[in-house]
């Protein structure tokens, strides 16, 4: 079995397996190795209706086409995840749960996770009653009262998800205006979705499943309590660093990776690419750090050799 | 007619589609104003294998797929050559052939243009044996002996496509190796495409239509002459940079536009995506680039009002 590469890229979201993909045509012994299946958080987008080429695709629908083009390059290694790399000389070992690999240069595409809301009943009601996804979950709703938690982009198409399949939606968001971007909140606005401003979900309650919220309302400084069956979590990602921590690989205040405009990090042959960059996370955003990392790794090689 | 918007992109090409997409989704009046047709140098691309989403797609058709789904957003003149921007206030005033319009921000995307050989014939015989795009002209020479004229990715490309029509084809290097990625070498070594290293194209000849070319091989210090009724021309591109210098934007010593990660230059207001900033040349690159370009666009409006 091969343990010997070029580049390793961690992490198969859309940045991950562009990587692969450029990495593998551009000559590179590469492999991806990723910790749950192939696509990321872009497999929980309902509708992407701004990747360019697609005028509405849904999330896990691209991810499963770029995972057919990608894998015809590179191999993918789903559900293992890497626990460490190793810096040495001239190569690094990335050491995974179940095997290690040596390799010359590395691309972390980890991504981000959902951020937690922190309230009561949030890890009781997981999985019962409260999804991070609608997409995933949504469908189990349908007639039934939901509500999504946030106010950016992602809450707002949650929303409009939900409506369209069916759903009585609300939307809770702890300020007076939205993030998301003005056609999307059109778009919501049009769809008669009711809107609960400068408020917070104090609490999740239920008995086998989630039965309603406690809503604080900041600006009239009152609770009321809510009757919903499904609570849909849309508030922000945080990045998924833990790598880059163990590497010392910078990061800026908000713990996403710093890198240049080529996408190479403060470590040498060490890259980074997609969410875990924070700026502007967008499908296609990534595929082209993912594209740049993998030009940049072939590159920085080339002149070693 | 409106003639007063919050953001006006120059070029349509992949980067300035996206752009003004994203604009306009963002909520930004916007205008996609293009000297000649949707898709820029992408539209020549015989094939596409690297683009995220598609295994195969020809360039054009990525192109009009891309102008359908902007369309439903952005409006986009084609056929209006922005001759001047004149640079106000608060305001921008973009000048072209038939019309004028006012913006408070503008995004560059002209891209490049093909660069020329330089040699006798060049002139005379264009559009009757050399041309610089294959998928456009290739079909008219099929069966018929052509040389492609080049050395990277885009040059392997169009021997291959000529090739896969049925040409006899030679590809001419000036070097001793391929700068292509090494994917497309094996690939046209496959293909059986003959190939003549550390040579130039001396003059072009022939009577109304190609009919020639003098080689002159550089190592062994000859020159003979080559039948071949089709010269394509793949020696790279040059940026469209001609407001860029009017307005006085910072560009590299090759004529690229300097932006940073955010896609501003160093005018305010003004921002540059898609290959007129140089780096990795592909169409994921400037898409992203476009994404990013009319979100820094959005988020700097957003500050001033």
């Amino acid at each position: 079995m091969k343990k010997d590469y070029d580049l390793i890229v961690v992490g198969a979201g859309p940045a991950g397996m562009t990587a692969g993909m450029y990495g593998v045509r551009s000559g590179l012994e590469t492999l991806v190795v990723e910790k749950g299946i192939c696509g990321g958080l872009s497999n929980e987008a309902p509708e992407i209706e701004n990747y360019p080429g697609f005028k509405k695709v849904g999330g896990m629908e691209l991810a499963e086409k770029m995972k057919a083009q990608v894998s015809e390059y590179v191999e993918i290694k789903e559900l293992e995840e890497v626990k460490k790399i190793e810096l040495g000389e001239k190569e690094m070992m990335v050491i995974t749960e179940n095997d290690s690999y040596l390799t010359k240069a590395v691309i972390i595409s980890t991504g981000t996770k959902h951020r937690r809301l922190g309230v009561k009943g949030e890890d009781e009601f997981l999985g019962r009653g409260i999804s991070y996804c609608a997409t995933c979950d949504g469908f189990f709703f349908r007639d039934k009262p939901v509500i999504v938690v946030g106010g950016g982009d992602s809450a707002v198409r949650e929303a409009l998800y939900l409506k369209n399949i069916g759903c009585e939606v609300m939307l809770i968001h702890r300020r007076e205006k939205l993030r998301a971007e003005r056609y999307l909140q059109k778009t919501l606005e049009k769809a008669g979705v009711h809107i609960l401003w400068n408020s917070v979900v104090k609490e999740i309650k239920g008995d086998k499943t989630v039965r309603s919220i406690v809503r604080y309302d900041k600006e009239r400084e009152i609770e009321d309590e809510l009757l919903v069956e499904g609570v849909f979590m849309s508030i922000g990602e945080e990045p998924v660093n833990e790598l880059a921590v163990q590497m010392e690989i910078k990061m800026d205040k908000n713990g996403y990776i710093i890198t240049d405009k080529s996408q190479r990090t403060n470590l040498e042959r060490a890259y980074a690419a997609g969410d875990i960059t924070g700026g502007v996370k967008q499908v296609v955003v990534a595929c082209a750090e993912g594209a740049i990392a993998a030009t940049s790794a072939y590159n920085d090689l080339l002149e070693l050799s």
